[in-house]
């Protein structure tokens, strides 16, 4: 793993759009509202910026081939723009394109921005899905759905540690609930209403055990940040967050399938966490991390991370969710924001949406769900399966 | 433009595959050629490279999604991986990732690999290529071809410089048979053989005044780097080449739609290289850099590209060609290697191979196409159209 950039880079500057169905506005509204919102937040002139990079996966369908793309809608000419698509953690991956940027001294001030429009593609029903995967994998995975493969998890999880279906998808019925009620809070997420755990246990099976509740929806939406060096960064604003870790593991996938792999955790979610601790000099998560956003694709996947990013113990989660742990109110809140369960995932956006909220957080900025002074935040996005992805986790404080 | 990373930067390994219609090889057989050949050539081992940039545009139809695919071939799990994707600058951009990662102190040591299979997807016909331009732009040019926009900007620059036919056309032709001259010196070319002028100019026509031999050809090819800090280069060899400069410039395409350009230049390669050579420190081109390659997907391509980058003066391109300037055995030799004349275009591996050139030549293992003693190499990477488009400038040289 690489040693990073710790404290090298600050946000001076972020923007989120509202998510959800979006009929009514294009990508390119979508990048100039947030883009607009991080500008102005952050004080500088556009003519500052000195390179870009843009987040966005599905982009023949509705983006267009970004880097162009987002040079046209922001009237950013002869600048450098880079496309990243990197699965689902694409915008985790814009972000450290930007912040690598400034940390070289290429840069003095960097965007990153993610973008996604679901909904005109029929995302629903996964018409690349298999695709992401290969020739060579399709013909392994013919078929394979998302909810299909994290169910897997689920189950395995149950098994492994002797919880019964009614235990199980209850634990999982928490973290739904909990999120739909973060979100409920948010006026920026698509789905603001809570949920309760009965109508959660009682929904519609996708992929058993998971419920229609355990799985995030599809939406349209982008995100943007503004990245300078860090000890430039109070002369934009009095209140940077200031970037502690950034990392990305990719497994190859490939050794799993030849060992005792037993399904209820993701090996690189606990490496690209402890890659991370290690760049921002964390010893212990539990007590140094004061909240995370994490990637709840699914139910399971949220209470896989908290043990792959040693906020529980191995076989603890459960535990700590029906403690309240992880609740807004509890010791680590996690996806204060409402988090893919009421955000749903825009392919391209998600990373930095996360990072958006861990930055509000971090100022004081967050409203309704604003959580009681926190000093460090985490933000965790998965792409891929359980078996076959690549994460990246990010680490970001209000001190140097 | 940014600053950038001037001299920060060394490649200590470099591999490329031969090019061609290799239907007896997948891409990961592509991969694994150009990545063996670059670790053989560092020695170092696989087990030092902390982060990996990939490049390659159709992933879907051939490569797929490619992080995961990049580390499941080259079986280096757990380490970053990124895919890069910036039009048919993307090899240039997946190199520039992997600089930014060891500038910053992010990385030690990192690679870039870019890999394309374009003979299995049939990209003669283009199937993906006006999705290129993203959904609104799809509306305004309708069945776009690449010959055909190319072509435009010929008729445009022989109009201006009151060039007849028959003299731009061979001035063309005199562009297409160096390239192929050099690329029968080259074993590694996908086309092996010396094309004489009047075989050029006599050549079916493709989008006048483009005929069979001012346009590449479709190829399936891949090219690796590896990279560290440049002042621990020659811990690895005795003759590291170093990065003076790597810029990329994209344009928003809109803005010219409303002045008065008139298809004779390609603005964004102009201005990248005026910040390459800010970068670099060179004030005179045409007499600081030693050698070029640059993105000849047409013969007026190159041609356009002389001037944009400085080498001959606005006019003055044609009288520079028929003095042999850019031969082999000019003053500035012009892909010595055969360009994409002789090498096809996988998007994805284009920009690599180019550097792959520089780096043999430079290091004097450029076999019987070696220049004399160069200093200072120059690449051009361009990616889109004449009116919309982004290109890549990198400058590399044998000294600190």
């Amino acid at each position: 793993m690489p040693k990073g950039i710790k404290n090298e880079v600050a946000i001076i500057g972020m923007g989120c759009t509202q998510f959800g169905e979006l009929w009514n506005k294009s990508a390119e509204d979508l990048i100039l509202e947030c883009f607009s919102e991080a500008i102005t937040d952050s004080g500088i002139d556009k003519k500052d910026i000195d390179a870009a990079w843009f987040s966005t996966v599905f982009d023949e369908e509705n983006v267009g081939k970004s880097a162009v793309r987002l040079a046209s809608t922001l009237k950013l000419p002869y600048i450098p723009v880079t496309r990243t698509e990197n699965f689902c953690a694409s915008g985790t991956e814009a972000f450290r394109g930007a912040c690598y940027a400034v940390a070289s001294g290429a840069a003095d001030i960097a965007l990153a921005i993610g973008c996604e429009k679901l909904k005109d593609t029929g995302y629903g029903g996964l018409p690349d899905f298999s695709s992401l995967l290969g020739t060579d994998n399709r013909i392994l995975f013919p078929n394979v759905t998302a909810p299909g493969m994290f169910a897997q998890a689920a189950t395995a999880y149950f098994a492994k540690y002797g919880l019964s279906a009614t235990e199980g998808k209850r634990a999982l019925a928490h973290i739904s609930s909990k999120s739909h009620y973060n979100g409920s809070l948010n006026p920026k997420a698509h789905l603001r209403k809570p949920v309760s755990i009965e109508t959660i246990t009682n929904a519609p099976i996708i992929a058993y055990p998971l419920g229609l509740f355990d799985c995030c929806g599809v939406s349209d939406g982008a995100a943007a940040a503004l990245v300078c060096r860090a000890d430039k960064a109070k002369e934009y604003r009095k209140d940077p967050v200031y970037v502690k870790a950034i990392q990305i593991g990719v497994t190859s996938g490939r050794e799993l399938y030849h060992t005792s792999w037993d399904s209820t955790y993701v090996e690189t979610t606990y490496r690209a966490g402890i890659a991370a601790y290690n760049e921002a000099g964390i010893t212990n998560p539990r007590e140094e991390i004061d909240m995370f956003e994490v990637h709840d694709c699914f139910s399971i996947t949220e209470l896989l991370t908290y043990e792959d990013l040693q906020f529980s113990a191995r076989g603890q989660a459960v535990a700590d969710i029906e403690d309240g742990f992880y609740d807004l109110d509890g010791k680590i809140p996690c996806n204060p924001d409402g988090g893919l369960k009421s955000f749903g995932h825009p392919i391209g956006a998600t990373g930095i949406r996360m990072l958006y909220e861990m930055y509000l957080q971090l100022q004081g900025r967050a409203g309704k769900r604003q959580i009681d002074d926190p000093r460090m935040g985490l933000t965790h996005n998965l792409g891929g399966f359980p078996a076959l992805n690549l994460i990246s986790v990010g680490i970001v404080g209000n001190t140097l």
